[in-house]
């Protein structure tokens, strides 16, 4: 818990610079969801650009939700440049299994640079271990729980962090597994609410080295935020709202007194 | 009355999967308003993947709000996509008339595959009538009534259903010409309002094959949805908050009390 | 200050057309402001249409702040058209420093057509001055204060407006400096609101030939509407929302009580 106020507050200190590559429609979501937990979000996309990009960020966030071959081209040039200067990177698989072209680009990334962090929802992280390739969509259609296997074996060839998110947001880095059952139906109703996740794992490795651990902060700083909203709103329109408002205004001692960590 | 109730009851228990071609500036609201009525949005444009995603929803969206060559490529491929598996299809012409561009974009779209919804302000709906190629832009500069006139030729002509939308919706299939006069004059205030609409009916007629009421449902809930948050709204950012709690809220019982349909 | 109250008054008079080429992070917000004010925004950067676009608009504001390729050569395409047709414009050279390829950008821009109105942090405006090339991304890291220099030089090299915004705004027109020191810290807190008040000096300068005042009435609006908002709110998220409300009812008599302004 110490450790996760202690992320929380250096987030706050810093400021990190978090480098989105995300999509057309969360965007706005997420670089607000970043200044309100304290970071400084930067989107930026062109060739041209990224590498430079990821030299003065403290870690890269990418984000396949609207692709096409352009951005796909700058995602595989982030993800090589962070890993050639070891800046933390998170990837967000987006639709993995709905079409073909998203297949073949999630992993087209993972090949070219191994995410510390991997987060989707049960069906995009079953479609990315290769246990299924028929997901629906964007929305998760399988248990969390039924995903928590595949996760391990994904977690474990590519020795990494795997975060399954939904009702429990599942942590999982080989066989340890740590569980996060705060949050409200209604992030279920608000679009992006699983890229804004990923952009907050990535203000959390941008600030902590302990990958798991930095993950689990993200997840709790998340569903915590999502409790607190939900007791203020009438439905996703007002959640949404109160919900940037609670990631601004969540504390260590409201984590503290909060947090439903299973692990 | 009961047929509405009955399309937004099923929008609720199918959450059909609405595939949406739409502008940068929208998405966002649009897949928020998507989810708060029920259904499940997904955005993809690139030409890769347009045609399988098309193929696992139940409904395609084309908006040409902001458009570019390889964007009108991938609407034109959707589009015949959904004609050749009879997958429901809207078509929201935004700012046909104002640039050249618009217009030879929404004449091919329209060529290429005949809509079988087309949604937009007086404007735009007379421009695509050609009664008119002066538009102003986004904003309707004309008189809704004068456009019906255009619609109910356009109608007859694709054989197909129109929309012409205002402080009065008209809901138009050949002669047929339904009215709804809900909804609040902060809509014009709010972006992507039109374009909200032209999703919703995209998430109507992914449920409901008589394309006309499915139509006609959408700009109810719309409308409806309008009226509920401008009670509660100050000016158009607490209304565009209200408008998708009230979206999420609104039930068969509000529409049957609420509505304001001439036909 | 009568003459602020008649700017604010003619753009919810005339609804000027304001023709924006912009980042996806904003075009939502920037939409919704202009909209609130009494403007009328489009957004189109395709380069088939965009001198078509801003033939018809009364300004144009060109914002690199998600810049590519295609879109650079559109910037290019509008800027030259907007001064050949003297229609008023002004650029937001986001990020500029960050990387070289926005740096080489705003500079193609600024020799392709010069703005009426270069608005930036005070980090990057200091980068367009070239007395530093060494900004850390969209944020400002410096002292407005320190900026204020290369701002005047700025000014009088290009012969126009740079205002540099902050916690004092500064409008900067060769030796002329006006000070708005209105607005709230919640405004940092909220991702684009230097983009907003951008084009909602597009907006001025589209109905308010004097640019220096224009531009100061902007920042005034900005301010004000901050001041406004941040009274009735509890972070970032209901700022947001308060701040599009105050947008909408800021009237004459409140910018004449409220304003802060030195010069």
């Amino acid at each position: 818990m110490n450790d996760i106020k202690k992320i929380l507050n250096n987030i706050r200190a810093k400021g990190p610079l978090v480098h989105n590559i995300t999509n057309y429609v969360v965007m706005n979501s997420t670089a607000n969801a970043l200044l309100a937990i304290g970071a400084s979000p930067v989107m930026a996309h062109a060739t041209e650009e990224v590498e430079d990009m990821v030299s003065i960020a403290s870690s890269l966030v990418i984000n396949m939700g609207t692709l096409s071959d352009k951005w796909v081209e700058s995602m595989l040039l982030a993800a090589k440049k962070a890993k050639e200067i070891n800046t933390p990177f998170v990837f967000d698989p987006v639709g993995v299994g709905a079409s073909k072209y998203r297949t073949q680009t999630a992993l087209k990334i993972i090949e070219t640079a191994t995410p510390d962090v991997i987060r989707g929802n049960a069906s995009e992280i079953m479609a990315l271990a290769q246990l299924t390739n028929s997901t629906k969509g964007v929305d998760s259609t399988m248990q969390t729980e039924d995903a928590v296997v595949g996760a391990i074996k994904l977690s474990k060839k590519l020795n990494n962090t795997v975060v399954v998110s939904g009702a429990i947001d599942y942590i999982i880095t080989g066989d340890t597994v740590s569980k996060i059952s705060n949050g409200s139906p209604l992030m279920a109703k608000v679009t992006g609410m699983g890229c804004i996740s990923t952009s907050i794992i990535g203000a959390c490795i941008a600030v902590e080295p302990d990958i798991h651990l930095a993950s689990t902060a993200a997840m709790a700083m998340m569903g915590i935020a999502g409790d607190m909203a939900a007791k203020l709103s009438e439905g996703p329109g007002s959640f949404q709202v109160n919900f940037m408002d609670s990631l601004y205004l969540v504390s260590g001692e409201i984590i503290e007194k909060e947090i439903k960590l299973d692990e």
